[in-house]
């Protein structure tokens, strides 16, 4: 019998937004697996720490950010070799996953290449859009309005055709792209809708008016939300 | 001093799927709101039940739900006031959202009459977009890629324009525009890319492949998942 995969949405970084569900798994599994950065700390991990019982196996996924690069394939398979290790004998393996996994989490990658071998279970978790709506203090979308969610690091003209055909807009990953995009929603004359959230729900949580920032850049962890002005309910 | 009002996501469902932050309050919170159908039971507090002290106060918001119009503005008016009445003599008032309060969520109606009198702390929730995508087992969406979220009610010609021109579609509130949804994608060529999930992580929860689905009507609580084949990642 071979262990069961794990993909935990952990959510959107206060611990205190984990699911229930989240947590039971995180005290039954004896392996427990998360991504960080080439160096330093792994936020999944930070998330989920109240929760992991002392003496488990942990599995550290050290992926090298590139800017404007992926992780390279052999990064994954590396671990997912790991990880099918455990499996193959019996002991469930929990991967962490920020945010939540099948909503651009980093899970797909470990999921992509062991879902045709175990059994495999997905347990969702909040997602870092509606807590920096939460954050940003308004509903981001409502009624039979049509939100899309645009990552930040598309070309500008296909940054622009996007959020241009949406009615309300959460861009991702703004990071180091956040001239460009300011650049975009200035030339839609959307500048007075848009809202800036880093951070949601951690500590050092910011929240700015997008026309009020003075920043020439933004860490990895941060969104900017456009809720265009509503057209009238149905 | 006024009491609180908290906006409290409880998930798409399964009542494990409650982060811990909505259990804490639940259980802190002298007056319970919650939306519920004109006649039957309310989804919402289902969800929240198993952590509910007994004894607490507890407002249905009942919204009649006529086909294709929004409930009316008085409804919201008349529960806005009641919960306004707690608040003015202090007490705390949790108000339970399925999924996520502020990404389609029905809590929008009271906060939109609330939020300028009264401290709001807005609870974000697992949404029913990250629940579909681990019930029909595959990441909705990944890299670089647009997500659009679309409410069925759309009509036919806005529908199609608006899946037409993301990577990846969530639409949403299908019920009784199954057919005309079905019509939509399949003019798109992309049925064999669909996915339809019915009360996703509930015990009665359906899953099933577009061009399999035999129904003519669906739930309320229903969506469908459209993941166009991925552009090379980059």
């Amino acid at each position: 019998m071979s262990g069961t995969l794990f993909g935990l949405g952990v959510g959107p970084g206060d611990p205190e937004l984990i699911t229930l569900k989240a947590v039971r798994i995180l005290q039954s599994s004896p392996v427990i697996a998360y991504p960080a950065p080439d160096t330093g700390d792994s936020m999944a991990r930070a998330i989920a720490a109240p929760h992991i019982p002392d003496g488990r196996q942990e599995i550290i996924i050290r992926t090298p950010m590139i800017a404007g690069k992926f992780p390279a394939n052999d990064v994954y398979d590396h671990y997912a070799k790991d990880i099918s290790g455990h499996l193959d004998e019996g002991r469930d393996v929990a991967v962490l996953c920020e945010g939540d996994p099948f909503l651009f989490g980093s899970f797909m990658y470990i999921f992509e290449r062991l879902s045709d071998r175990f059994p495999i279970e997905v347990v969702p978790g909040v997602s870092s859009i509606g807590a920096c709506a939460a954050a940003a203090g308004a509903p981001l979308v409502s009624r039979n309005q049509v939100l899309s969610i645009v990552p930040a690091p598309l070309a500008e003209k296909d940054l622009e055709a996007r959020i241009a055909v949406a009615d309300a807009v959460a861009i991702m990953k703004v990071g180091r792209h956040l001239e460009k995009v300011r650049r975009v929603i200035d030339r839609l004359g959307l500048t007075e809708a848009a809202q800036y959230v880093e951070r949601a729900t951690l500590p050092n949580q910011k929240v700015s008016a997008l026309a009020q920032l003075n920043d020439a850049s933004a860490p990895y962890f941060s969104m900017i939300l456009i809720r265009k002005p509503e057209q009238d309910p149905l």
